[in-house]
This record gives C-alpha cells, sequence and structure tokens, in this order.
C-alpha cells in the first residue's frame, strides 16, 4: 500500500509568481531533501495551455527544478485533476517507486469572464449557455424545495468554511465571514451568492508518493493510501437522473471505502466549489442520509469540533480552487490531520480521511482513503 | 504482462470531423464490441484546449461514445503523449483490468503558423524565439558534418516513409517522392525540407491493453507489452551536450529490453517528425553505431525489405502526426506488422517490434516493445 511521506504548498490567492515559480515553490522542500531518490514526476494540471500560453508542463518543471533526469507527464481531470494523479500515482508506485506529485494551476493571467468561459470548455456543446456556477445554484434550488431545507443552512456551509479557512495560513480567504455577510453578499447565480463559490486562485501543491516497504525509511509518520475509488457519470448534467445527487461520489466513496477496509472516517475534504456541493457530497460518502446532509451543518457536526469535521482547511470556499493543485492539496490537507500537524485547526484524534476531488460536475469522481496505519 | 488485444484507426489527414467524432471513429469496433468490459479510458491529448476550445476531453469522450460509467482521464505528454499513456495503461491495467486507449488531435482547425506557435510553447521561454523544425534543421547540420554524411542519406529517409505511407490506406500522404522531389521540395528551415517534415494531421487511434492472464479470451494473437522505458532530458535543447545525439532515446531503449529480456527487434516504429530524427534515433535504439544510421539508410537495410525495417506504416513522415494520436497509432502499427495483418506494407516474420514516443526534442522518450509472446 503506498504512502505519502513528505507534502509541500504554496500559499493560495491572487499571486505574482508563474506557473513554473509556482509548481517549484511547493515542490522545493520535497527536491531539496529527496531529488535524487525521485523515479517519476506528475504533474496534475488543466490550463497551462489555455491560462498560461504553456505546454509540455512537466518537462519544463522539471527542467525548472533541475531534475532533468526524470521522466514526467501530465494527467488532467479538470477540477478533480489531483485526485486522479493521486489515484494513477498509487497504481504506478510498484515500478516508480518514488513519485512526486505536483498540483499547480496559475489563474489569475486571465479574467473571470475569460477563466468562466475556458473552464465551461468542459461542458457538452448543447450545456455551454450554461455554467458551473448556474448549474450549483439550480442544484440548491432543487435540494431546498425536495427536502425543505433552510436556505441558511446552505450559507451556513461558507460560514463554517471561512471559519477554517481563517485558521489556514495557506488559505486564500483567511477571514471569518457571519451568515448575514454571506447572506447579503453579491448573488452569483440565484439563490446562490459571492461567499458561497470558490473564488479563483493560483497556487500548487506536492505530494511525495512512495512504496510502503520503504515508507518508513523516508519518515517514522507516514500516511497511507488505504483505499482508491473513481467512479464516472454523464457529462449531460441536465440529463442526469437527480440533480440533488451526485452517484459517481457514492460509488467512488464505496470502491475506496471496501478497498480501505475502512467503515468511518475522522474527517473529509470535499469539493465545495459551491456550498451546495459540500451538502450533497456529505450525503453521498455517508456522513449523512440522503436530504439530512443540511441539517448536519446547521447542528454543527461538520465543524471542527464536531462529530464529522468537512473541510478542515477551509475547502475549496475560502481555501480557493487553483484547478490542478486542489485534490492535491486536498491530500496535503490529510497529510498534516493524520500527522497531527495542522495546528490551530487539527481535528483531534484524526487517524483515518477521506477526500474527494471531482471533474466537471461530478463527470468524474475520485475517493481517497488515507490513515496513520497500511 | 499487459497485451494489446483490439486496435482502432481513423484515416489521418485534413478530417472534416470533429475531435470527439474521430476519437468515436477510431473506437467504434472495440466499443461496439467490449465496451461493457472496459474499465478504464485513458485519452492521450495534448492540445485541444488550444486547437478546439474544448476541456474535459476524456468525460465527454466517455459519454460520446455512451460509456458514462466509467471513469477516464487525459494523459499528455505533448509529441510524446501516446506513449506515456500506454506506459500509464500498462502500469494501473492490474487494477483497472480492461483499459481502452484512445489517443486523439484534430490540428486543422488552426492555421500552420498558429499550429507551430502553440507546439513551440512546450519549449523553455529563452527557446521559443526556435521552433521544433528550425532545431531539426540544426542537428542535420552538425550531424552531417560530424559523420561526413551525404544531403542525400537524409533525404532518403523520406523517399522511403512514403514508400511505405503510399502502402498503407489510413496514412496521411499516400504518394511516392523521388529522392529529387524531395531535394526539390520547398526549403522549411535550411537544409530541410517541406517532404522531410511531417505534415499537420487530424486523427485518433485506439487501443484496448488487459491483463495477460485473460488476453487469449479476448483474441487469439494478443500482443504483448513486453518492455517499457521511460528517460528524459532538459528542455533546454541547445544547452544539451551533443545535439546529434538524443539520450533519453538510447536510455529508455535500454530500459525496455532489459524489462522484455530481448536484445533484437524485427522492426521500429520511429519519432520521424522530421528525416534527421529517424537516423539519429536509430542509431540510439541500437539498430546501427553512432555516426552509421545515414549509411544505413542509403543501404536500404531500414526498408520493408531489409534487414532493419524502421517505419513500415510511413513513419510520423508520411503517415501524419495528430500529436495524441501519433504514439497510440505506432502500437497499432506494432500490432498489426506483429499479427501478420499489414497487408503490403507486412514486414516478413515480424514477432518482435519497437515504438518510441518522444516529447518534444527528446525531453521525454518512451520505449515499447512488443512481441507475440509474453
Amino acid at each position: 500500500m503506498p504512502a505519502v511521506v513528505a507534502a509541500g504548498l504554496t500559499k493560495f490567492g491572487k499571486r505574482k509568481e508563474g506557473v513554473l515559480e509556482l509548481a517549484a515553490e511547493a515542490s522545493l522542500d520535497i527536491v531539496s531533501k529527496f531529488a535524487h531518490e525521485i523515479d517519476l514526476v506528475i504533474v496534475s494540471n488543466s490550463y497551462s495551455g489555455e491560462f498560461n500560453g504553456t505546454s509540455g508542463l512537466n518537462n519544463l518543471v522539471t527542467t525548472y527544478l533541475s531534475m532533468d533526469n526524470v521522466p514526467s507527464f501530465r494527467v488532467d481531470n479538470t477540477s478533480g485533476s489531483g485526485g486522479t494523479a493521486i489515484a494513477v500515482a498509487n497504481f504506478m508506485v510498484r515500478r516508480f517507486k518514488r513519485i512526486l506529485i505536483i498540483g499547480v494551476e496559475k489563474m489569475s493571467e486571465r479574467n473571470t469572464r475569460q477563466v468562466t468561459k475556458v473552464i465551461s470548455s468542459l461542458l457538452p456543446e448543447g450545456e455551454r449557455a450554461a455554467s458551473l456556477p448556474s448549474l450549483a445554484a439550480l442544484m440548491a434550488k432543487l435540494y431546498m424545495k425536495k427536502y425543505e431545507a433552510s436556505r441558511e443552512s446552505i450559507a451556513q456551509v461558507a460560514v463554517k468554511n471561512h471559519f477554517n479557512g481563517a485558521l489556514n495560513p495557506f488559505a486564500h480567504i483567511q477571514k471569518r465571514v457571519s451568515l448575514e455577510e454571506v447572506l447579503s453578499s453579491p448573488v452569483i447565480a440565484e439563490p446562490l451568492r459571492l461567499y458561497e463559490y470558490t473564488p479563483i486562485s493560483d497556487g500548487a501543491a506536492s505530494l511525495l508518493i512512495v512504496d510502503d516497504q520503504e515508507a518508513e525509511s523516508f519518515t517514522d509518520k507516514p500516511v497511507y493510501i488505504k483505499g482508491v475509488g473513481m467512479s464516472s457519470d454523464t457529462s449531460y448534467v441536465t440529463e442526469r437522473q437527480e440533480l440533488t445527487a451526485i452517484p459517481s461520489v457514492r460509488e467512488a466513496t464505496a470502491i475506496a471505502k471496501r478497498e480501505a477496509k475502512v467503515d468511518r472516517v475522522d474527517f473529509a475534504e470535499l469539493h465545495d466549489m459551491a456550498t451546495i456541493l459540500e451538502i450533497v457530497q456529505s450525503e453521498e460518502i455517508g456522513f449523512f442520509k440522503r436530504g439530512e446532509g443540511w441539517r448536519g451543518v446547521m447542528e454543527g457536526i461538520t465543524e471542527l469540533g464536531g462529530e464529522k469535521p468537512i473541510n478542515p482547511s477551509g475547502g475549496l470556499n475560502s481555501k480557493g480552487h487553483p484547478i490542478g493543485a486542489s485534490g492535491v492539496a486536498q491530500v496535503v490537507e490529510a497529510f498534516l490531520q493524520i500527522r497531527g500537524e495542522a495546528g490551530q485547526r487539527q481535528v483531534k484524534g484524526a487517524r483515518t480521511g477521506l477526500t474527494l476531488s471531482m471533474a466537471g460536475f461530478g463527470n468524474c469522481s475520485t475517493v481517497l482513503i488515507l490513515g496513520d496505519e497500511p
């Protein structure tokens, strides 16, 4: 069973550095210690061409890091690239014993309208008039109606995640917001508002993944990848049976849990591109029954000190969502939490965690279960 | 040891179909027979964003193929994407038992100047004034000088590959050219001329790769992936020790041969983006001593009926080079050759073959050794 033995992160946000510099910043600690032991570099990135006018990013990164002799490639699965890259590394580690994963995206070279247009290019042509933010708004409306969920419960996700993000020195938005502030922020897509969506962020995250047999030679606290689940759904969001569910998340969770032989986890990092997504996902990963996730938020169950903490890092909502970096950063957070190194946002007694990295609107979901034992 | 059990190809060339239609055309036979048995789809593609304004290509492809429930991702390694995607599949097949690889690129939506600019974006910023065609021209000049190679020997590669391509119904340019025609075609980058470079092509290629234990339940003639080698070099081409060598090709070949326990192969599909590259690569894969590849061409050794046939398919030079599809199409050719199904361009007695898929100018090389036995 592969293990994560080192991790690195840049601060997320509007950064002046370019895509190569960000990749290097997140990797510098790992590379300075272990460069000569790394057999493969996997770069998780979606849009270096569209955002940065750069292709062949993986080879440019290894050159930039003076690791010219290490083979590399890029894995792309849009918003879910990070989780997918880790899954790929997980299955390649038997051959390439030490794999460096670098997730990176430099988004702020384009303006919001351009970024939204580029990301909408992942939708099928017939649905491009929509956008991911508007699909999330539709999900919120349908969810509230179907389950009689309060509007406040959805906004409360942003309150919680900004609270956590304020404790995370790497988060994009390190500022608490009140329920009133969330509900009075500008409408992005009715009914959802500004603070309920992830901002546009630059950033990078890195992991060193090795075969478990040598994990303890790298660190005395390896974090093991106990289970990996990947599942897929149609790209036509409007053709799904119900928009208040994301079946690929449920299926990927089941696969990962089965492999991990784990039934419950101590915390989860979910893909909260919009607040409503965290609620629906919290049901799909089994933290709550269908239609009850919103109550869990209202009752504080998903807070840092709650019974089932979600997004202790601040989530995409407050930490930010540099596309290719996000899924990798989730596992950086799990690595810190499980090692007891998450500082003020430490989940007490965290020994197992779940991360969900999601392409598009659940077109492809990757769930990882991590823990302190093989 | 994984095996290729089915293959598909579109005609390469200027095609009216879009990127999804091409991917589907190459995969249709495989999908219609085996759709319900496929566990994972890997799409090899580099530039769907830049060329087609499309992202999340892998999820759009699975939806287009009515395989919504099959997880997928995109592997990119620029010109070497295909070989890399197959290497990734090779190492993931233990978990995902049947993997469909689809290599695809739709280039003709942009004009030649735009395509060249996009591809040059894989060079480090300091070298973007150059382009891959001009680097090849520099290599040709240095090679001729260092080894006293004749100009004709280099052009003869184009004569040979167009001869082979004329026998390949899927090739872009199905037309023989004489040495005189090659040497009087327009200069692209002194001294190399039009017929010595790969054209800009659209196209797609597909492979079904399965675990060897069940290979024979799919076909009575599986083609086994006996060895895989990946190796890397600096992105700064002008900083390499000598420009008449491509060390990553030599290293990747050594790794693949060691794993395959094979010393010689019956034919090779090389990455002849320009004629000179085939000559240098033919030395790096061990067909000739350094500095003697050009003599091999002049003596006909690399022709279809020669002792060491290279690019029986016509190579990139005549078959075309849809970036993400090329490396996959090489293995389609190896599959046909080893099964004795290559028609008029059949290499007699072909039981083992080598394919070389190369990113950039040898920034990353993937060598595969294929054969009719595990």
